[in-house]
């Protein structure tokens, strides 16, 4: 059926339980047709993140997903037919168009985003994760030559250019990855001074041998334990940029929270600072040119995973959350 | 015994239980006279702090208490015997003195204070609690018109003077404190707009009532259950200035933080900043005059509670670790 859409559907919302292929269902439906104002997409790369998850839990910074919708999710995608001016059949966008072939959305906030080869970097270090990477690092994690800059889940899609940045600016960079394998990556490829292999225990006693003089900047993606060992471990005047907490969304919200809250901030006079990436879209484009031109001097390395067909999605995301992914994890529809 | 040196000694740490009248011991040695480069000062005022307790506990800003020493505090002292240039005997200067008549110090760090009247105003409005209620306010909080300001412990030293200054940059003053008493003291006297009791229970259903659009600024001088409520009840791009955590001071440590940390720190993008009063140093002359201009005008009430008899300084401080003062406490020597 040339005209199909296949839909990847949330079947029901996981409640308090780790998400498994049976909170999916995929389904097919019409290709629609667009209105007025409005453009037909085809999807063609979807972006796998851990925030997918959250917004299964309630509503954050967008709404709370519900059951039964076609699952939420930003994706490149190519516009077939266009009803707004600024907008042709061929051009590519980044929109939440959802886990399906097409999807219908209003024209009005679509942009064209560049030709680029490979196109996938508009969803890694062009897209939501290296700007995410850049300005929390750069503008909640303010880090200073000489010092240590640490990063939870640091061989996924922001982690691994967050690490990468801070080398940049002459920081010492301790990556907070599971297994011996990621750490190796991260130390060889990426250039990491070091990697707390958080599966292996002992966090603060590992903390303590890579970061002995303590942490100036932590870049948080995990929250839970890995959170309270670095802020046990901070310098005083150190700074946390809080950007997610992929411990604690795949399953029931924890009953506390890291200790040394408040007690630590104080006595350590620590700035937390939580963000979302589209707070920074004023400095969207200067931030762009920066990451073009490290991208092209050699000193930031692209890690990709892509994986292939829509049917595959619900498995691509729950091995994210697993955390199997190296780089940015990614759905090739078509 | 006319050079007798009265001095209540920490005779034994608490060990996570609460602090009681047990843990002091009066005992008297013989008045000690300055060496080369120090002074001999008398102890006039000691100021009483939820940090004096917080210092027990183990290494803050500064080096934790020892059992058998003279318990540390500051104070309001005359200069006796100056072997320094800078001061003269008659002199009142703020010092770490402990809790005795006399102390003797190295002369090189301390200033001679202005002439005032009433004197004790030093160590209120003008001394440690005043600044801190001025910079944490904002320069952390940075509270803007027509926003929402909570502070916790909001008849204590701090709280009082924080949210009169909230008032007075044209926010809307919502205090935590405990008793109906206390509440209508605040209101009427102070003119805080609302008062949650946290004594009464239900926090959460409180803040709704209170503060139904949310949250703009959190002054925490309390951690624990009041800092978990506000958290949930603060706006996006709201700011938490972290003062103290008086409620976990007098006890074990609390076995868990806060339930949301870091996840509603990202969701609402918030900003937490833990800070002690000598970070703003260089700016201490122009917030005393800020400060002056608005007791002059009587923008500001500088309440005080004053103790006779440094027999009584243990119980001063366990009554105000149980909330009972009002305004600044302090114990009043000679």
């Amino acid at each position: 059926m040339a005209d199909a859409n296949r839909q990847m559907v949330l079947e029901r919302l996981p409640q308090g339980d780790k998400l498994g292929p049976q909170h999916f269902r995929l389904t097919e439906s019409a290709r629609p047709t667009a209105g007025e104002g409005e453009v037909l997409l085809r999807t063609r790369y979807i972006s796998l993140d851990a925030a997918n998850r959250a917004w299964m839990q309630g509503a954050t910074y967008r709404s709370a997903l519900e059951s039964g919708q076609v699952m939420a999710g930003g994706a490149l995608a190519e516009v077939v037919e266009s009803n707004v001016g600024h907008l042709e059949p061929g051009d590519t966008v980044f929109a939440d168009t959802g886990w399906q072939d097409y999807a219908v959305l209003p024209g009005k906030r679509l942009e064209k985003l560049p030709a680029m080869e490979p196109v996938t970097h508009l969803l890694s270090i062009y897209g939501v994760a290296g700007l995410t990477a850049y300005f929390g690092l750069l503008e909640c994690g303010q880090p200073k030559a000489g010092e240590t800059v640490v990063v939870s889940a640091a061989a996924g899609s922001v982690g691994s250019i967050v690490g990468q940045i801070a080398k940049l600016r002459g920081c010492r960079v301790v990556g907070v990855a599971g297994g011996a394998e990621k750490g190796r990556w991260l130390v060889d490829e990426l250039g990491f001074d070091a990697v707390i292999d958080y599966k292996a225990g002992g966090l603060r006693q590992q903390f303590k041998e890579h970061a002995p003089e303590g942490i100036d900047v932590y870049f948080d993606n995990t929250g839970g334990e890995i959170f309270e060992a670095c802020l046990f471990a901070m310098k005083t005047f150190g700074r946390i940029a809080c950007c997610g907490a992929v411990s604690q969304y795949d399953g029931a919200a924890p009953p506390h929270g890291p200790r040394g809250i408040p007690g630590l901030i104080v006595t350590k006079r620590l700035t937390l600072r939580g963000f979302v990436v589209m707070d920074f879209d004023a400095q969207r484009e200067a931030a762009l040119k920066d990451l073009q031109a490290w991208v092209a001097s050699g000193q930031i390395k692209v890690q990709e995973d892509i994986i292939d067909g829509l049917e595959n999605t619900p498995a691509a995301l729950i091995g994210l959350l697993a955390g199997e992914n190296r780089g940015k994890r990614m759905v090739k529809v078509r």
